[in-house]
């Protein structure tokens, strides 16, 4: 098999041909290494590739899978993590020059979980420094491009990851999503990618950000990806304060259920504003197919989303702030300048102003559960906008300029606030050729849910046929 | 039956008369009034009373058991509330000037319960203004005073109510825990409080001191009356974000089950020192009981107590001054002077102090949770001293002057921080003759271990047939 086509697989392809020993681990780590020399220099995903690990790694699961040890359908599937999840022995930077040497002695709790389902870890990918911003070209390993285009952003922060399995330079990847940082990438490079419930996957191992907004999770260039990366990571951790002791089902398992019969909330109001023209017409085609595979569209009001969305902030400068406190005052410097600016605006949140975000959150969490007595799901467009230019400030809605952040994270950071689950999928592409992602949350715990309605539009709509041309 | 003798049974004696039709709870009600004629002027126990409610009420029950329709142990019952819990047509003030005159129109959920229950609602108690000190020698309605020695304060926030159930004013009351406001004037008082698990008693309708840190709970002369309180009171409630859906067992029915066999933790740096010598003496007493019960005394270190008692405190002078910005901005005057300092003070925490606290929190809860694997309790001394003089600041500590406040919290704030469900019970007199409590802290959601080991223990002790000579 060639290399470029062993290469932009999606997991349900390639697992079966691992599995059934039509390729070697080594085969497919060796054809992801080569595409990395190709690639990776103008796409700058991975900070670093791990290449005689992976190598060594792939030859041992060849011969478990040969001698009939089959651990699943990551067994010998090359995974990158971006570069805040902990390695042991490998270096992880966060995409920091203060970090840029530093080499943990332990692998995160997801990370271990990963290589124990037989993950070949390949590499670690580019991040927006300190997973502290949406674009992901603020780095001190330098900027992460759009496979779809180089000169645009792959967004952020885990634009390593979404560059990576988008331009098919890993079969699947880690992000950790704050304030949108898995789905951004995820909606910008065409990918899938899954914000669990708060603390569904262990966070301990990873370099916060914000203690209680942070989510790991996964992306992948289909659901089911998404959906065996999700079963594999997630489970009780002691150790993360933040998770929780809930059983994690077979994601993989209903995954047919299909999206007929359930209800998805849709604000009008929320969904279908404030954002560009193309985002809205590939949403609105998005509704009709999700309609004709026989979901019912109820319209609802998501309340207090505006106040959700401040909250959300709030909340993450002062948290981002407090983690940083130290380096902040004692190496200004070594920030990027967009981070660094963030980190000095977190010093002046007052307490009171924390205080009111978090219980604005705890209303909006309430608020929500209630709504989900009406719906399975609620569904927006993923992002207001496509991928802007590498260091663009601004963009056009509706005839007036705004900063790129405000309908990127329009969508994000409320779920990140609430804890629900969420999935970016896919959905359309601009007239530049550009991905456009389609929002999909569900009930705390739900991921299932999500997981189906994701497959069943995918399934439909194929966009995951679409690879990059590079 | 005497006056006297009706307002000092205590719930498990007064409720079969009630049942059985031995006294009415218009006899009962009239009995109480009387009381409160006789003594609330010295003690100050209550703002308002309820007198032509109640006596409505306790003749619309007097028929309902007289033709069988008993609803349980409340039936009948005199119950005061803390001037927090709004009643519907009655004031509601907090103990403040600002709300002197506010009569809300609908009763607090817990209210509704209690009043489902059968409770006779008698009146509102007095409090620390606001519910924002430990003494309720600070409201508006002048200071509450300890029923064992007037020239005392009755500890706070929930002064009133532990004044008004040691004395007899009351059979049962309500209290909210925030930093101790139940625990502490069940323990300067002589009484039983109980500060349930996080989220067990639903707050809507209680004015907010802090979100995250407010418990409403129940005050008695004994451990039954907690505990059939607590079942009335408990269960979820949609309106209050911080409710949680968790079943609500019959807290009555496994009291008998005593201590035997339990481990309880004893941190003996913690609980040993920072405290007077006859605390000391009187937790080690206690603890010696629970041992001859057939508790097994475990030695443990409880985790970041300090750390713990700062983010407390922290959190909660964030959000008592973003709940109180508007009139502290407006009406500074209308504050009682320490409450207004110390909102005034809320105004300097900085959101990223709040965001460590929080965090400090998380920390905290989960090494508490793998603590609770090993013991299935904890016990401390509920205050480090006696009740102090009203207006009394400071109080020696091993020859070291300390702020009242500090021996007062010392064993309180960690549990709210954490949400853990702890109880104050009687465990000794003083040589001045004034109450001294015991703590027992159990699992989240786990009120009945606590429970259990408080009857043990009280049933032993026999504290409860001790009355202040009024």
């Amino acid at each position: 098999m060639a290399d470029l086509e062993l290469c932009t697989l999606t997991l349900e392809e390639l697992a079966p041909l691992l599995r059934d020993g039509q390729v070697s681990p080594v085969e497919v780590i060796q054809s992801y290494l080569v595409r990395i020399d190709t690639l990776n220099e103008a796409l700058n995903a991975y900070i670093t590739v791990t290449r005689d690990q992976a190598l060594a790694d792939a030859r041992r699961y060849e011969e478990e899978i040969l001698r009939g040890d089959y651990r699943g359908p990551l067994h010998g599937v090359p995974v990158a993590l971006k570069d805040l999840y902990d390695t042991a022995g490998v270096r992880t930077t966060a995409a920091s020059k203060i970090y840029a040497q530093r080499v943990p002695q332990e692998d995160a709790t997801s990370v271990a979980r990963l290589r124990a389902a037989g993950a070949v870890l390949i590499g670690k990918t580019n991040l927006h420094e300190f997973a502290y911003g949406v674009t992901a070209d603020s780095s001190f390993f330098g900027p992460t491009r759009n496979p779809w285009d180089p000169e645009r952003v792959a967004g952020g922060s885990s634009g390593g990851s979404g560059a990576a399995v988008a331009a098919g330079l890993c079969a699947v990847a880690t992000g950790s999503d704050t304030g949108g940082s898995i789905r951004i990438p995820a909606a910008l490079c065409g990918t899938v990618g899954l914000k669990p419930t708060y603390g569904r996957i262990s966070g301990h191992g990873l370099l916060p950000l914000s203690w209680t907004l942070d989510h790991p999770g996964p992306m992948a260039r289909s659901v089911y990806g998404a959906a065996v990366m999700l079963s594999a990571m997630a489970g009780y951790d002691p150790r993360d304060p933040a998770s929780v002791d809930v059983p994690v089902p077979d994601y993989t398992a209903g995954l047919r259920h299909g999206v007929a019969g359930l209800r998805i909330g849709l604000d009008p109001q929320w969904a279908l504003s404030g954002i560009h023209e193309d985002v809205r017409a590939a949403f609105q085609g998005a509704l009709a197919v999700l309609e004709d595979l026989g979901a019912e569209i109820v319209e609802v009001s998501v309340p207090r989303v505006v106040e959700g969305m401040e909250a959300a902030l709030t909340i993450l400068m002062a948290e981002a702030t407090a983690i940083h406190e130290k380096f902040l005052r004692s190496r200004p410097d070594d920030y990027q300048p967009d981070v660094r600016a963030r980190l000095e605006k977190g010093l002046a949140i007052r307490g009171i102003d924390y205080g009111r975000a978090r219980r604005t959150g705890e209303l909006l969490r309430r608020d929500l559960a209630a709504l989900f007595q009406r719906v399975d799901l609620l569904a927006t467009p993923m992002c207001g906008i496509i991928a802007p230019k590498i260091g663009q400030r601004e963009v056009i809605i509706d005839g007036e300029a705004v900063p790129v952040m405000a309908p990127l994270t329009r969508y994000t950071r409320v779920f990140n606030l609430t804890g629900l689950p969420a999935i970016s999928v896919p959905c359309a592409f601009s007239p530049e050729g550009l991905p456009i992602g389609l929002q999909l949350v569900g009930r705390a715990w739900d991921e299932a849910t999500v997981l189906w309605a994701a497959y069943a539009y995918e399934t439909a709509a194929e966009w995951t046929q679409r690879r990059p041309s590079l």
